[in-house]
């Protein structure tokens, strides 16, 4: 058997992915122009196959960047002349409002506590914020940000952009893109790709703010200006030679998860999320770090051990099962454990059957 | 017999990455946690296996950003407050400049004729510019900047910055990092690498810069601020999740050229830099591009055709040989040829022969 990853990103690769890099480079991918047509046919497809999988409307524009850190500066730089409202559920979600601050802004940030979600009432956005913005997953922490409140803030606050994070989420989470102006997500979770590649999703209001705010002179990033980007997105181009081989392999992945269908990978995702729940509430040794069960990620299940969580985390090693350790100071009396496409039931009902059996 | 790839960038790959992304594949590189062990050896064996090629000295920091286009912004984002001084010899080297006025930053250019070097008299730095920058080999016109005008502007200007774009001229260009502070090059040229990666070299000057800069409240950037790379770097840390499949193969690739030596590597590039010269000059119909042998590149041979340069593209292209277009303008009027490690002696005497006996 070879080794399983069930770390929460980088994971197992997508189970099609190491196949595709073969064929790639196989083809003459890595050296192709990213100025000729075959680059171009590359980038479309990408583009053509998340619209489709996401259900990403046509007047929003697919962008390439390398990381989710990246969208993260885009977004401020483009999107923020001023002040920016942010909801941090954990290490991932609070390092946006970081950014902001990092870039000079004024940062209004909500913080709640970990392994919970604000309830509608608590959001309490300021006029003055220009974006609102969101974690869908909150990695860290394994909780998952309400669709509806996602919805009643877009209604409250007509104005304001709302930026999501979708990495670990998405294309798991059924996300309803007229209700938000851009989502952003690395492709080493959910997708299960070789990092260095990032997905940056805008509509045209969000370009409109990045217009406005350069015709006033403001700064708004250099090769990664929005309105540059988008230029370049429209004729299937990027401003610097990008990860070529990450595109390939994106396009790919994306038309084999549109073959499977969304709708059966999301009923595995939900089985499999289900069999992880119940093993977590018959052990005696393990809790659910997230209390209310509607806020829990189906993606990451974030668990507390009554013990040191290495015990469990080496007993899986020996067994070639590689499954997280908790996030920065809970490292020790948490595990993370990945439900992405790529897992499958199998895989899933083996880890289960393993930790069912296990004691201190 | 495969397709051979002469463009200049994406090129074909370094003889041995192949077989190196199959090694990691089997490996499960791309499943391991960027914050783990694994990583950091990577990241290690990289930094090292650069410094011993490059002859990058100690107090040099080695950083990863995601092309040469990112290094441009950090550069003038962590190293110039107010000005900056650029050579422009072509589409590349300009692009510095444009860098830096995208980012509001006061532009000093000196642009050359296309095809041409400047002589060190006619550099004439402004006091009040913080920053020179040079570009080692202009792609797009096949020239490149004498070492010993770099020497002799480091003597000029001591307490200025001196940024040198690396791009398709490391690690075949013996530069002297001490008369330097910072270079960048993206590893899809010269290291035949597929694109999405990039390396930033700095000095502690460039760091105090980026220090004193952060200090007095201008901002430099979020998750890439030049100070938190060099602390992460240090313990062979990234900010984002980097593209560890790249790191991966340049570490391993730069472990085969320092097994063959960088000096034999350096033979053959002369070796096969010759031969395309004198099947140039022998050639009726063909010419030099830069007229000064001795700014011409070695790496990247620009070629006036006298006919519509794409009747010999597409004579090679039959061949499955790939040779690049003119740049920009210049089309269909020139063609341009790789000359890197990666391309081997008999390939280059192919090539050779093949466009010696081709005729409009």
């Amino acid at each position: 058997m070879s080794e399983l990853f069930f770390t929460p990103g980088p994971t197992a690769l997508y189970f099609t992915a190491e196949e595709h890099i073969k064929t790639a480079l196989k083809k003459g991918v890595c050296s192709t122009s990213h100025r000729g047509q075959q680059f171009k046919d590359i980038y479309k497809e990408c583009q053509q196959n998340l619209r489709k999988l996401m259900d990403i409307p046509e007047d929003y524009h697919v962008l390439i960047t390398s990381s989710a850190n990246e969208a993260w500066e885009r977004i401020i730089e483009n999107c923020v002349e001023k002040e920016s409202y942010h909801i941090s559920m954990g290490a991932f979600s609070a390092r946006f409002a970081k950014t902001a601050t990092q870039l000079g802004r004024t940062v209004h940030e909500l913080v709640v506590e970990d392994g919970t979600v604000p309830d509608f009432d608590a959001i309490d956005v300021p006029e003055s914020a220009e974006l609102i913005t969101i974690c869908l997953n909150e990695s860290a922490c394994g909780t998952t940000f309400p669709l509806d409140t996602i919805n009643a803030l877009r209604e409250k606050h007509p104005d304001k952009l709302i930026a999501v994070d979708g990495v670990s989420g998405v294309p798991v989470i059924p996300i309803d893109f007229r209700n938000i102006d851009t989502l952003y997500f690395s492709v080493q979770k959910a997708f299960g790709l070789p990092a260095g590649l990032g997905i940056w999703i805008v509509n045209n209001r969000c370009l409109e703010k990045a217009e406005k705010m350069a015709s006033s002179g403001k700064v708004i990033g250099s090769y990664h200006r929005l309105p540059d980007m988008v230029e370049k997105a429209q004729v299937y181009q990027t401003a610097e030679t990008p990860n070529i081989l990450g595109i390939y392999t994106l396009a790919k992945v994306a038309s084999d998860m549109l073959e499977k269908g969304i709708l059966p990978i999301r009923r595995e995702i939900d089985y499999k999320s289900a069999i992880l729940n119940q093993v977590i509430e018959a052990h005696p040794q393990l809790h659910h770090f997230v209390e209310n069960d509607k806020h829990r990620s189906k993606t990451v299940k974030v668990i507390k051990t009554d013990f040191d969580s290495s015990l469990l985390i080496d007993h899986l090693k020996q067994k070639k099962i590689h499954i997280g350790t908790g996030y920065g100071g809970y490292k020790k009396e948490q595990v993370r454990i990945a439900n992405f496409p790529t897992h499958s039931k199998e895989q899933t009902e083996m880890l289960v059957d393993l930790i069912e059996a296990f004691r201190v």
